[in-house]
């Protein structure tokens, strides 16, 4: 057992009747005539961000995380906590955090209501927990993807990941941490990084890099939470999840829930213009392994395509069909355009290998 | 401004309608037919607790100060979060955390439903969030108290600040940062420390020293958080707090925040045989201002003497009627037995001084 198995050993408890506990993106618990959706997460300065990020997108980002968990529950925003524990505090460092986190609550009607307020000796800490409102028979869970379902994707994949790739690739960069979140506590096997892309990167002229970072820095510093889709298709969609930790890894996390395995199209991957001009090989690394995506990847019956690309309109969010889900154990198969499988598939950020 | 008065500033906006936000022991958001309460702290090793801490106390702990929101708000505890960041993960560690944690949990059916784990570079960080049930008209308030009201407080002060000194008077604690919680963040002037208290203790025969320690330390690491006396005081009390950060300045926000002042007598705080001991002067000390109490300090209307007596006695925790609510700016008057006011009284611990 992997070291942090043992943290799940020793706080993953059976939830109490009606409640679901630990191991879906929140936990839900009964509260009148819907259940109040709940998730948290802790970000730590050279783990989860850079210690100079610009602070009015470190506000933003702290947010916009949580309430992808709250979206990928088809939950609607209702509040959220912020524990700080700073270094210092300076003025318009906090001014700027400040505005980047309130428009954003703002946006999504998710005010801050409490908080906690430490100083650290160890560089910026942040913990955000929000809370969100759903029916809960009709949530969308990790465990309901059924064999026939299609899979998709909202919006697009990849970008943050070589966003991130490129910060790290700069000399200063290298000793840093990365900025994706952490996947839950895993056992899983030692991951495939990515190095290879990695290097074709960093052989980039310098002006490409920049404007390869310039295209795609956006979406690494400023995720936007699919909040509207996921409220779209409750009812509509089968299983969701927000991809944090990279396509593969979260989609494997639905499989591994619902039991069945699933098949998807290479070709299909949505892809941004600065993604789609690079080579394929480099795309579909991004796409299928990288982090910080914050889309949507969900399921729904074929019999829902109408539905689905009706909750897509509402939203102003465009998903993809990429793949469907087939009996099986629990694994994913990306097949290219001749219908053979590809091999040697990223995995997914390993924050504790 | 003082430093940390330009987070208030960033962070603290008003309310929505209905939301009851920063500034109070809990935020209250409507959820069906009661509030939900909702409290969260950040706990950091080397600031809110020492690097050896007994892991089965720590758990406790950090549960407990949180439950201690809940209980001053006079709400039911429903379910709680956990956020881990952690710099490497021990068995023996970690089942012994999670024993004092799960142990609390289950004594106030408080079950932990969610969390996120992630490594730390910098020693351990904690941050829990705990949600509870409350009828929002009838929640414990810090700004209900009347002129008229008695002052009261629950149980017995100071014990935890009387261990506390003694650990950090060991000459390798010296240089540790101190286990209480953070007050809020405040401009208030320099605060005594109660550096006169500290003289008395080192000075004691070592014999004495520990036995002292040996009678005070259980209330410091394994505060019991006063859940049911909350849930019965309400429609019995006009406001309350827990006593966290020195009864002095727990009051004082009750004070602030219903615009009276208070009038104390220092005989009738409530002592352990430990703290009654003691000099009066240095029980006073640390009754006073000493934190980490988790106490609930409330006030109640004359009229309602036996409905408290009866609230105290069907939770089984005992309450003391230390003083009165007056008419008059927020201060905290403290007579001595000849109904002469104290001079240089302790405030509390500020850790941002």
């Amino acid at each position: 057992m992997s070291e942090f198995g043992l943290i799940r050993r020793h706080f993953q408890r059976p939830a109490p009747a009606g409640l679901l506990g630990v191991g879906d993106d929140c936990a839900l618990i009964p509260g009148g005539s819907s259940a109040w959706a709940i998730s948290t997460d802790l970000l730590l300065e050279g783990r989860h961000f850079f210690a100079d990020v610009e602070p009015e997108s470190l506000g933003h980002k702290a947010l916009a995380v949580n309430l992808s968990d709250l979206a990928a529950m088809g939950a609607a925003p209702r509040a959220c906590t912020l524990g700080l524990a700073l270094p210092r505090a300076d003025d318009a460092w906090l001014a700027a955090f400040a505005r980047g986190f309130h428009a954003l609550a703002d946006q999504w009607g998710c005010p801050l209501v409490g908080g906690d307020t430490t100083r650290s000796d160890h560089g910026l800490t942040l913990s955000v927990t929000v809370f969100g409102a759903v029916s809960a028979p009709r949530a969308l869970r990790r465990d309901a993807a059924r064999p026939g379902d299609d899979v998709w994707v909202s919006g697009t994949l990849g970008d943050a990941d070589i966003a991130l790739r490129l910060l790290l690739a700069h000399p200063d960069r290298r000793a840093a941490a990365a900025i994706t979140t952490d996947p839950a506590p895993s056992d899983a096997t030692p991951l495939f990084h990515g190095t290879g892309l990695d290097a074709w990167l960093q052989a980039l002229p310098t002006a490409a890099a920049a404007r390869l970072l310039a295209d795609t820095r956006l979406r690494l510093e400023r995720p936007e939470p699919r909040v509207g889709l996921g409220q779209a298709l409750v009812g509509v969609a089968h299983a969701a999840i927000d991809v944090s930790d990279g396509l593969l890894q979260d989609l494997g996390h639905i499989l591994a829930a619902s039991g069945c395995a699933a098949s998807l199209q290479a070709d299909a991957l949505p892809l941004s213009p600065a993604l789609a001009a690079l080579p394929a090989g480099a795309a579909r690394c991004a796409a299928l392994g990288g982090g910080d995506a914050y889309e949507l990847c969900f399921t729904a019956p074929r019999a829902h395509r109408d539905a689905v690309a009706r909750a897509t309109q509402r939203a102003g969010v465009p998903a993809t069909r990429i793949g469907s889900i087939v009996a099986g154990v629990p694994t994913t198969t990306v097949l290219d355009a001749h219908g053979q499988p590809l091999s040697g598939l990223p995995r997914g950020f390993d924050h504790f290998s």
